[in-house]
């Protein structure tokens, strides 16, 4: 099942999307309040109910809506994953920018940090970007986990049993502030540096072991890798961070990203005002994001 | 004013402390939820209006409620500063589990880390660890600045203009998970890892440049510093979080501890089963917490 979060002038709304791709129905439900995006979906289903689908009898066209994010605010920080892949991780270590270079390229246990829930927007918005707090902005093509039923100590083998589905994020960097601020929060959490969706998907829509994950600034392809090629996969990234920390419906799990950021690129391709950057996973969709620099937004006034 | 969120049976409440600090008066007035604990009242003053005060009419005794978290569950995840007291940043880059200590023991701008809002406790309240997850707890006695109103690009001069006012938090740390997941947040947030009040204070209670934080455990005191040591002043941490990050209303950003953690001993001396960590700061109060292995816990039933 495909969900989008969507809004029609004052009234927001779930639609479950037609495999045509371009209708969505509506989905109403008792228990089901889509304020929050799809948060209640994935709470209806970690509770063990099957989710409601949407009706066919009304169909809406999607170029009619306006798009919001899955979660557009998530319940907590965004958990997200650093060097969590092999070729990513060298051209990272290799760029000045990382403060974990010292023990190494590749990580021996996940790098977890996290984005404030705020950055978050939704497909087709600018990421705007102050040139006098950043001038080092890239991009970061995701694939997201969605958690649906919560619990600690989750084992690697049941892991994928807490899984409600996947989602796409961009995890905007600032690189300049992240090598800066050494921990990494500062400079993953910009307003807007963390475009998502627009589609979320039951885990039962994603073929894992095939997923490509994709990413085109102004259609260059810049970054191609499958999720299988994950250093740690999503077994062990829930498992590490549930250990001591209890999940919960509607947590996110940004799973890191491949080789070809910005910083790979010797010397680095920054992002310019007026780019635009399109991530593509297999079987979930295609995120794409304009991103502005308020100097050229103030020029524009 | 001194704030304090309680509970009696299934009826939660804000109470203002009176002098004498074994009372308190209950805080009720239109706006005022205490659901969030203090939040509504951080809200309804960071939008201009002046605090409603606690009821003389009705006293009630501090003994007979279950004192909560100021914020039991914060509105996002806690900002909070790495290394921010000259001694305590030698300590931690002599001690191993430094990621950062590469770039030398001091550094030169904030480092600023989340913990999740679930991990937070109250006064009183157990921190439980699990042996199987962490062999390494750790304490660290901390001012929390609590944002009122809110913003982004705030400049140093008018920091203090934001600040509504400060509790105390114990950084709670596994030093372990810190030093093998790199990025911090997994050894900062495991559940219970964040023990926070009993007090809240408006920023006009406390003075600042005489304000200590003390720290004891099982009586003995290991931290002992006053807050114009910190590195980075409460106005330079909120102008570099908020120079691309809008503050909302009733976020934490916990300013950093001193020397004298357990890490910082050689070897190390972590907290064991039973250890009572109390933490004071002058004109806010104290916040005692019991260290409780899960072990015990088991072997007790």
């Amino acid at each position: 099942m495909k969900l989008i979060a969507y809004a029609q002038g004052d009234t927001v709304g779930i639609g479950e999307l037609a495999a045509s791709g371009d209708v969505i129905f509506p989905v109403r439900a008792a228990g089901i309040d889509p304020a929050d995006g799809i948060r209640s979906m994935v709470e209806l289903a970690s509770s063990g109910e099957s989710l409601p689908r949407g009706d066919r009898e009304s169909p809406i066209q999607l170029s009619a809506v306006r798009v919001r994010a899955p979660l557009p605010r998530p319940r907590r920080n965004i958990f997200c994953v650093g060097k969590n892949y092999f070729d990513h991780a060298e051209e990272f270590a290799r760029s000045g920018f990382d403060s974990s270079a010292a023990s190494g390229a590749i990580p021996e246990a996940p790098i977890i940090f996290s984005k404030v829930p705020e950055c978050v927007i939704a497909d087709g918005e600018e990421v705007v970007f102050d040139p006098a707090v950043t001038q080092a902005v890239d991009y970061e093509a995701e694939l997201a986990v969605i958690i649906g039923r919560g619990g600690r100590g989750i084992r690697k083998e049941d892991a994928m049993e807490h899984v409600w589905g996947y989602t796409i994020i961009n995890d905007v960097t600032a690189r300049d502030l992240q090598g800066r601020h050494k921990q990494w929060l500062i400079g993953k959490s910009l307003d807007t540096f963390c475009p998502m969706g627009p589609v979320a998907v039951t885990a039962d829509e994603l073929d894992l072991d095939n997923a490509r994950v994709r990413c085109w600034v102004n259609d260059e392809l810049r970054q191609d890798a499958s999720v299988p090629q994950l250093i740690f996969d999503i077994p062990t990234l829930i498992a590490a961070i549930s250990a001591g920390i209890t999940l919960y419906p509607g947590d996110v799990i940004a799973t890191g990203t491949p080789a070809g950021v910005g910083i790979g690129f010797d010397p680095p391709r920054y992002l310019q005002s007026g780019d635009a950057v399109m991530v593509e996973i297999d079987g979930i969709g295609r995120l794409s994001n304009t991103f502005r620099s308020t100097q050229e937004i103030t020029e524009a006034v």
